[in-house]
C-alpha cells in the first residue's frame, strides 16, 4: 500500500491508481478554498493535513495523518513539481523497498561555490561529484516516521532534506534515482510561463476531427490529412458523427481536447448545439478549455462571401454562450474551389489556422468567423 | 574599455554601449552562419573567435583575440543566459576592478548532495552555506589572461568554473555578486518555451494607438483608454497621423512592436500601404514580428455587416504580401452602436481581440477581418 504526500496546496497524482491515498498539508487559511477545488474538479483519495510553518513540520504532519493506516511505502512529493510523470513515481518506490529510502537525483546545471564571510570565492565543488536532490522521494512508512519523530528543533527549522533525516535518525542510507528533466520546480516567473506552454503543448497533442461522411474523397479526409502533415507531433483521429440527429455519443472525450467539425451547414444550428451539449455533459472542459472549429467548406466563386458569412452569424452568438461553460468556438470558412492549386491553399491555410486555435487557445478569439 | 567574451554562437549585449568589443566563440563549422547572422541583423562591435572543444578552451581563444588590445576589464558570458541586464553587467566590472574578479550567483532551487559509488547518498549539503555560480563573471584582463596561459590539460578538459582558475593562477580571490533570476540557463525544452513567452511578453510592452484626430471625444481615445485598463502591464501611447497622405515619419518605431490604426476605412488602400512601407523602411521588423491592427468603427444597425466585410477585403491581400516582410496584418471591424452599452461591450471584446493579436503574434492569424 503506498500513500502520497504533497508538500503545498496542489496535486496532480489522482491518476496513478496504485496509490491509495494523497495527503495534501495546506495551510489553515486555504483549507476552505481547498476543499472548493477537491469539489470542483472532483478529486478522489484526497485527505488534507495542516500545514506547519516550515517544509519539515508539513512533512511530519502529513505523516502523522497517515499513522493510523501505516502505509508501506510513503512518497513524498512537492505541489511545485506538477509534471512528475507515473514511471519516476515506481521507479523511487521499487528503490526504497529495497533500501528503505531513495529520491530522484539530477545532474547539476550551474557549479556550486561556498562563499567566505566577506562574500569572496572561497572554493568551487568539483560539478561531476555532486547532484541536485530533487522530488519525489520514497520510504518504509516505518523508516521516515521514525526519523521525523526523532527530529530536534533544528532540524523542523532549518532542514531541507529528508533523505538525510532518514540517515541521521533511522541510519537508511537513501538509494539515488537518475529523474527526468520534468522534475523541474516552479519556482520563478519564467517557470510559470513555462508551465503554462508545457500545459498548452500537452493538452493540444490531440485533435479529433468530426465528419458527417465515411467518403474517402470527402472536405474532412482532406482536411484531416492536411492537418496530419502541418501537426507532425499531434495525433489526428476522426470519427464520423450523424450531423442530422443522430449519435453524437461515440466521440473519443477522454485526452482530446480540440474537436474541427467539418462541413457545419448554414442550417445546422440545433445539430451543432446538441454536439456542444454533449461535449459539456462528459465533463470534458471541466479543467482545460477546449477548442471547437466549426468549418463550413464552399466554392466562393458560386456564392458570394459576405451573405456565407451572414447565414453563418449563429456561431457568433453560439460561441458567446460557450464561452462560459469553457468551450471555445470559432467558425471558418475554407474556399473549396474547383482550381486545384486554389484548393490546396486553401486548405493548407485552413490547417494553419486551425493549429494556431488549438495551440493557442485564446478565449478573446473565440466566436470569430475566419477564412481560409 | 571593457570587453566582453561570448561563450557560445549567440549574444545580446549590443545594446550596452560602455561594452567596447564583443568576441563571440564559434565552432568552425557555424563560422558562416554567425556571419550571416551579424550582417543580417546589422550588429556592430563584433569579432568573432573560434570555438575549441570545451568550455576553457573557447575562453581562452576568446581572450586571445582580445590579447593585441589589451582591454583594462573582460566580462565573460554565456550565451544561453540571453536575457542579462546592464545593470548586472555594471554591478560584476566594478567589483572585477577592486577585486581582480568577481561573478554573478544566485541561492540554490535544491539541495546539493555527494553520491557515494555505489550511488547512494553520502551526504547533503548545508543549502544556506552555498551558492550557484552564475554568468557573467568579469576579470582584470590581466588576472584572468594570466590563469589560462598558465591552465592544466586537466583544467582545460575537465574545469567548470573560470573564477577557479583566477583563484588558483592568480591568486585573486573574486568577489561574489547576487545576481537576478533573468540570469538563468536556457538548457532544456522547458526553458526554450519560457524564454519565447518571456520574450514575446517583452516586445508587447509598448501598444501605440494611431489616430488621423485630436478630439478627445474621438474611437480612437475611447479605445485606446480602454486598451489601457485591459493590458494595466502594457504602456499604451498614441500619435495623430494624417492618414490622407501627410506626414507618416512620426510614429515611435524604437521598442514599439504593436500598431493600431484607428478609423480606417473602406477607401484607405493606398494611406495604409504608405503606412506599412515606413514601418517596413524603419528596420523595425527585422529582429521581430511588428503587428498592425486596422480598426474600422461604423454602426452596424445602419450599414449591413456583410457589405462592411466585402469593402474591407482588400485587407486581405495586403496582409498576404506584409506577412513575408515579418509584418501582421488584421482587419478589426468594431461596432460603434449608439447604444451606449452595446458600444462599451464592442469596445471591450475589441480591445481583448487586440490584446490577444498582440501577445500571441501568431502569423496564422494574420489576414483575418475580426468583428467585435
Amino acid at each position: 500500500m503506498v500513500s502520497i504526500i504533497f508538500v503545498d496546496e496542489s496535486f496532480r497524482s489522482g491518476r496513478v491508481c496504485w496509490i491509495k491515498d494523497i495527503v495534501v498539508a495546506v495551510t489553515a487559511e486555504n483549507m476552505e478554498a481547498m476543499r472548493s477545488i477537491i469539489q470542483r474538479y472532483r478529486h478522489k483519495r484526497i485527505s488534507l493535513a495542516e500545514a506547519g510553518a516550515t517544509r519539515h513540520r508539513s512533512i511530519f504532519n502529513g505523516l502523522k495523518a497517515l499513522a493510523e493506516d501505516q502505509p508501506d511505502v510513503v512518497i513524498i512529493h512537492d505541489a511545485v513539481r506538477p509534471f512528475v510523470e507515473e514511471d519516476i513515481l515506481l521507479r523511487v518506490v521499487t528503490a526504497a523497498k529495497e533500501h528503505g529510502a531513495a529520491g530522484a537525483i539530477r545532474p547539476l546545471v550551474s557549479t556550486v561555490i561556498s562563499p567566505s564571510a566577506d562574500g569572496c570565492l572561497e572554493h568551487s565543488l568539483d560539478r561531476a561529484k555532486h547532484r541536485a536532490s530533487e522530488m519525489p522521494q520514497a520510504f518504509l512508512f516505518d523508516v521516515i516516521y521514525k526519523a521525523y519523530q526523532q527530529c530536534s528543533d533544528y532540524d523542523f527549522e532549518f532542514g531541507t532534506e529528508c533523505l538525510q533525516l532518514a540517515l541521521k535518525y533511522s541510519h537508511t542510507k537513501a538509494k539515488l534515482v537518475e529523474g527526468p528533466p520534468d522534475l523541474w520546480k516552479v519556482t520563478y516567473k519564467r517557470d510559470l510561463l513555462a508551465a503554462r506552454s508545457v500545459i498548452k503543448e500537452k493538452i493540444s497533442q490531440e485533435i479529433c476531427v468530426v465528419m458527417n461522411t465515411k467518403d474517402e474523397e470527402s472536405a474532412g479526409h482532406l482536411l484531416k490529412e492536411v492537418l496530419k502533415k502541418e501537426l507532425n507531433c499531434v495525433n489526428v483521429t476522426s470519427t464520423v458523427l450523424d450531423h442530422t440527429g443522430g449519435n453524437v455519443q461515440k466521440f473519443p472525450t477522454d485526452q482530446c481536447y480540440s474537436f474541427i467539425c467539418v462541413n457545419v451547414v448554414s442550417s445546422e444550428f440545433q445539430e451543432t448545439q446538441k454536439f456542444l451539449s454533449t461535449l459539456e455533459e462528459s465533463g470534458l472542459p471541466l479543467l482545460y478549455p477546449v477548442v471547437v472549429v466549426l468549418v463550413h467548406c464552399c466554392d466562393l466563386t458560386l456564392a458570394p462571401l459576405a451573405s456565407k458569412m451572414e447565414s453563418l452569424m449563429w456561431i457568433r452568438s453560439l460561441a458567446e454562450d460557450m464561452k462560459k461553460r469553457n468551450v471555445l468556438l470559432s467558425g471558418l470558412l475554407l474556399n473549396y474551389s474547383k482550381d486545384e492549386q486554389k484548393l490546396q491553399e486553401s486548405f493548407q491555410q485552413g490547417a494553419s489556422i486551425i493549429a494556431a486555435l488549438v495551440k493557442e487557445r485564446s478565449s478573446a478569439l473565440a466566436g470569430q468567423l475566419l477564412l481560409a
